[in-house]
């Protein structure tokens, strides 16, 4: 037997796939025309840079934000003039192909990185020996391992998995990864649990106990995985497998259920999206709508600006499918920190302080914002859409964004063209300033979604991202659950919709403080919703209010989250 | 006459210096022993790193931290591997001399950079040639100009003043500023506002018009200019001299006077220092004490981290040149935005909400925290001093600098070494969530002091320092002036001071409203202070309430900041 870090829960019995990389022979060759090799390396790179933003905006709707991240720093190095520019140099005087000029270029700022000792710049050693890679295969026409070409019932084997390699994985083919490395925060981990594929990491010296071919069996929320095992061990597993899917359905059950508390408080447990097509998704798990529908995949992962009629077309399709049930799509949320050349966004010093959402929409009115508002009025034809606007900080602003869609109204009306006539138009509440000032938002806006994550992010004044501060991000601190508190009784007051779309929204300890505050939508991954919907059921609203009087007496997160845990039992 | 922009107020009447740089001739030499050239390669680079860490240090403290940001910019691509590797390998390949080579790379860079079309890549364009000039003058051991030796009563005279110029400005010898390009917030207006000299910039041709030894005189506030002007121009401008030196005699008269409302509200006025030299100015000016002193310079422009006692001899200047007022030091307010190599900060992805003053000084306990701690004790037994703690988020960072502090008591008290035993230790609010658990901590700390510079930029989720956004970063938003109100009620609630040390404090559209809010404290620029004094004196805070009421019922930045020019008749 096999112990690793438990990465993903579930039982996975498969057959082994091991996943190796080869390693790429580089010759060198004389060019004759040095024009044409540059353009043969320029188109290249313009492809290994297409290619990586997909793979990034892949990560990011289908994984996270976070782990897209590596992916951006790729396209930073290889966006980077002075690297390029010195490739282009090489391949000019020395009069070589440009397999070679990016081997000598890259191995050379990679030796320099990895020689000055701290971590950042190992990393970038690392990142630049990858892009070298990359850039070099798409060069010689090389593909990478096609993971989604596997057979099904393959168990993925690797010492770790790659942003590169993690693009095909696919829980119809796979039925379990186990990585010699990693830890329960790596990239395979995070991907594993996305996908509700099951996986062992950290699994020391596996590689050499197993081959391609090889029976395995591995135990997601224990960490136990076997190779070959016999008859007992494989029936232990195939009875824990049969556990894990009957908890599974017993959840299943809450499909079609009403999602009433005990004291009768009806709430909508509805679903965030990335793309049209996961919709699919959210109708098997029975949301009862769209809760956030990001629509930044749209204008990423493309060469220039989407069409007004191809976003009516993506809004259309999430409409209909919806079926009359409430889509609340965002409009778009993106800063400095995206690379869309396209859009000519320069870099910002705090990305997230920066030019971004709702201030950029604004300052482009004409070519970004008003196609994007005209598309989602002429949707909201085929279905219950409402308009969220990201990040706002003051009232001006969605004035402005609402005064933007009456002169869009009139322009459709004069046109002849359709649209819900009363569609709302509602806020994200995901700044301080927003928080404080709710009851004035309350008073224009349609409804208000609170965006946990950015809220706590700029409530505490950290960057989730930066794991040397992550320890502050945390929605139970008392300044973000009272900041909470308030955006929810301000919305009630006003008689308008809250919701949130932020993690906070499906998180068990989280969900009886949300319900004591009077939170009305509840909007999460689609697969959590049935958990969501069990748990509130399980309570009485008036029940909570003794509970979350309580957990808003103590002076720290720790001591709110302990003791949510003791009133959860867990 | 020539007219220009007016920059900064004041009346110049002196003699004309024309400031231009000589052009530097590069000669190429063979080199013999390439690895002693690169050696006096990174000598000279360190020089030029350490003296451009001087400039940007000094501009920081005697021009603001904005101004400081573009060295800064020098700083990290003299730091750039990519660019110093080059250099030393075109040293080393081509046996040629460093001057020569850095010619060749830096101008390589900067006209890959210039021939990329976008503002960002321009500037860094100009950057790279920048550094270029002042990595070559070191190495040839060619001076600057030495503005700081300019004979008394000098006019500067320049096309635009470059940061390097400006760092020996001095108003004992610079009696006006006047340049042909720029604008109000450009480089030279702030430099020249922040030091008092009258100045006028974007006087177009000037430099044509005017040489070496004319007399100049120039009125900072019309932007009006005139080289040798007749017998009447010289008298009116003698005479407007001498008015607004009355101007500013009138103020003088408030030094000495108390800081009382006319209903007998006390308050104090104070000052925000940067170094222990700056307490000539806040006693030239009458400040009550120190609201803010920053401790960064002790631990920039250096190259090792400084001794407890070097700080320790800091700290116990300041508090006794005040004499037992209160002194206020907050303490190391540092992150990955300052470059400061020996600390081995990284940088972040985004810096203000990263890894920083606490944050990091919790994390980095024996080598900074508690040396500086010890220091700040030990010079208590000199003075009046107050500890405040920097962007706090949660209860925990006090408890944990608190601790710390007692911790050090019991040291001291076992080795005899006095100290104030009742110091005080407060904190600076300057987050949202220091805001929302205002109450809890006023239960703790001793004393609150309002940034509220941070606190608006994290309210509003706004980098200032970022163009494309400042617009919204306005401490009038009805947001941010509900977190200071709220604040300072807590304070007040739990019997604690409440101060401010941000730019709000000293602003005359905010003192009206502060004063009804209830502040005790108002810590500024030494030379705002008789001007703030006046008007506290000229208020009851009585009839301030329903003016402060009034403001808070809009719901813009725009109407209250109108609804304020309009009460004080501006």
């Amino acid at each position: 037997m096999y112990k690793g870090t438990s990465a993903s829960a579930g039982i996975g019995i498969g057959t082994a796939v091991i996943v190796e990389e080869a390693e790429l022979v580089i010759e060198r060759r004389e060019i004759a025309d040095a024009d044409a090799e540059i353009q043969r390396f320029k188109g290249a790179l313009e492809r290994t840079i297409a290619d990586t933003e997909r793979m990034a905006q892949d990560l990011a709707t289908r994984v996270g934000e976070k782990e897209a991240e590596i992916m951006q720093g790729h396209m930073m190095l290889l966006s980077d003039p002075m690297l390029t520019g010195e490739i282009e140099n090489a391949v000019r005087n020395e009069k070589v192909n440009s397999e070679i000029a990016i081997e000598n270029v890259c191995n050379m700022y990679a030796d320099m990185f990895a020689s000055m000792g701290d971590e950042l710049m190992q990393q970038r050693a690392t990142d630049m020996r990858d892009i070298k890679t990359r850039m070099q295969k798409t060069l010689m026409g090389i593909q990478s391992v096609d993971i989604a070409a596997l057979a099904p019932g393959s168990v993925l084997v690797a010492k770790d998995l790659t942003p590169s390699m993690t693009a095909g994985i696919n829980p119809a083919n796979v039925v379990g990864i186990v990585t010699e490395l990693g830890g329960r925060t790596s990239h395979s981990a995070i991907l594993a649990r996305a996908l509700e594929i099951p996986a062992v990491v950290a699994v020391t010296g596996f590689l050499s106990g197993v081959r391609d071919g090889d029976e395995v069996v591995l135990d997601g929320s224990s960490g136990d995985v076997y190779v070959n095992p016999d008859e007992e061990t494989k029936k232990l597993f195939t009875g824990r497998q049969s556990q894990f899917m009957e908890e599974k359905k017993e959840l299943e059950k809450y499909i079609g259920r009403p999602s009433v508390t005990k004291d009768g408080v009806r709430v909508e447990i509805v679903a965030n999206i990335g793309k049209p097509e996961d919709v699919e998704k959210v109708l098997q798990y029975d949301g009862e709508g769209i809760g956030l529908f990001r629509t930044e995949f749209l204008f990423m992962d493309r060469e220039a600006m989407p069409t007004e009629d191809e976003q009516f077309e993506a809004y259309k399709k999430v409409a209909e499918a919806m079926d009359g049930k409430p889509v609340i799509i965002r409009t778009l949320d993106i800063g400095g920190d995206k690379e869309i050349p396209y859009m000519g966004l320069e870099k910002d010093e705090n990305p997230f302080l920066g030019y971004r959402a709702i201030r950029f929409c604004l300052d482009r009115k004409e070519d970004i914002y008003k196609p994007q508002l005209r598309a989602l009025l002429r949707a909201s034809a085929y279905g219950n859409i409402r308009i969220m606007v990201p990040l706002v900080t003051c009232i001006e602003e969605y004035r402005q964004a609402r005064a933007l869609v009456e002169e869009l109204k009139g322009e459709l009306d004069s046109k002849g063209i359709p649209y819900k006539r009363d569609i709302q138009v509602g806020i994200m509440v995901e700044t301080a300033a927003a928080s404080l000032i709710a009851d004035i938002f309350a008073k224009e806006a349609d409804f208000f979604s609170i965006g946990t994550n950015d809220l706590t992010q700029y409530t505490m004044a950290v960057d989730r991202g930066n794991k040397k501060v992550s320890y502050l991000y945390s929605t139970f601190n008392p300044a973000v659950l009272r900041s909470i508190k308030h955006i929810i009784s301000c919305a009630r007051e006003a008689g308008i919709m809250v919701g949130m779309c932020g993690e906070a929204a499906s998180d068990p300890l989280m969900v009886p403080l949300l319900l004591a505050f009077g939170l009305n939508e509840f909007s999460m991954s689609a697969s959590a919703i049935p958990r969501i919907r069990k748990l509130v059921t399980e309570y009485s609203v008036a029940e909570l209010q003794a509970v979350a009087d309580k957990a808003m007496s103590f002076a720290t997160a720790a001591e709110i989250e302990q003791y949510m845990k003791e009133f959860l039992g867990c």
